[in-house]
């Protein structure tokens, strides 16, 4: 049996991007959920960045603690699960937008936090955060150029699409403009059966985040 | 033939990660250097973050971006050269705590930027990076116990040590206190041959940075 640890649904995008990998690899797991209000959880929640804590994987006696490790690992145990590409350059491709997604964007993170939740129409973005935005739209539209669509790295959903789901979120969350073809493939992204049964999980959690004083 | 873009031997902390890796992969490449005063070169220095143009390595065709996705297709082209450890367990420890360096530690790199030239006695060093350093050394020596040293993962470098090694470099240019087991981890790493190779051209750098108005 395996134990994937979480946090919030509806706010943390880390849980979201673990939980969606281990659902695309076919993976049957427990959910836990640290308590919202643990320090490290809120951290996570907070500075909008992974932690040892969340999310992480326990399976078979191997513990695995980071989002793009535990890619990693589920590749490695499902292969043909098919989360990284099996072609060798589509596969360097897929890890390296999922990397710059690892380890960049920190003005859309802080400036767009996923709040599956709500709805700001006609949000105004920040310069810093628009920057991010549009690195984010050329990713997108390379890889569908490249790969053909209608996923990032082709015909079905990678790690890629995981990684970038909380953005397709966000984007909707804030009233992002997108072109038609970005547009159409976040919605393709948000209407995936996995994607709306973690909706449906954020959309049924309380409303914690007045407890942790954090500012939006 | 296979070409690595750099930017910076003494300031660029992601530049010396990549460049490590393919040399631990005994890779034959060549270096390209991103110009110092290019803006996406700047904005790696000025953020501490990777970015979509260093380190980025070709070979045969493909092109790889991500620090992370580079170790990956170096595992793979060079299976045998032990860059991800043997044992599964082992190698979900080295990429977990990779993938925490890759997208974590946000004070530690604005507040401790890799600067392999300079030495600061005494530095001091604030609550935020503290506690960054705290998670290190915890790292570290759980790995020195649990792998048996003398590297993070055991007998021979890994991953897990070029991810690490810009931070022995911090350390000894901050002149941060380590226990005695963590000081001899880091002065194990600043003596390796690549380090050494990578110190040496870092010190025959000219000072570049003041034309880029970079405050440390």
């Amino acid at each position: 049996m395996a134990t994937l640890t979480i946090s919030s649904k509806n706010y943390s995008s880390w849980s979201l991007r673990g939980w969606l990998m281990c659902k695309m690899a076919g993976l049957v797991f427990e959910e836990e959920r640290v308590p919202v209000d643990d320090p490290d959880a809120k951290a996570e929640l907070l500075l909008l960045s992974p932690s040892f804590l969340v999310p992480r994987l326990v399976h078979e006696g191997v513990t695995v603690w980071d989002t793009l490790a535990i890619a990693a690992y589920l590749n490695e145990v499902f292969p043909e699960a098919g989360l990284l590409p099996p072609d060798r350059a589509v596969r360097a491709h897929c890890l390296s937008i999922s990397g710059e997604m690892h380890s960049g964007f920190a003005n859309l993170r802080s400036a767009l936090p996923m709040n599956i939740k709500a709805r700001y129409p006609g949000f105004k973005v920040w310069a810093g955060a628009q920057a991010d935005i549009e690195r984010i739209v050329a990713i997108w539209r390379g890889c569908l150029t490249a790969h053909g669509g209608p996923f990032l790295m082709g015909p079905y959903p990678t790690l890629a699409d995981a990684m970038y789901a909380p953005v397709c979120s966000r984007f909707t969350t804030y009233d992002v403009p997108l072109d038609a073809t970005c547009a159409a493939y976040r919605d393709r992204v948000m209407a995936l059966d996995h994607m709306q049964e973690w909706i449906a999980g954020a959309l049924a959690e309380p409303e914690e985040l007045e407890e942790l004083d954090v500012e939006f």
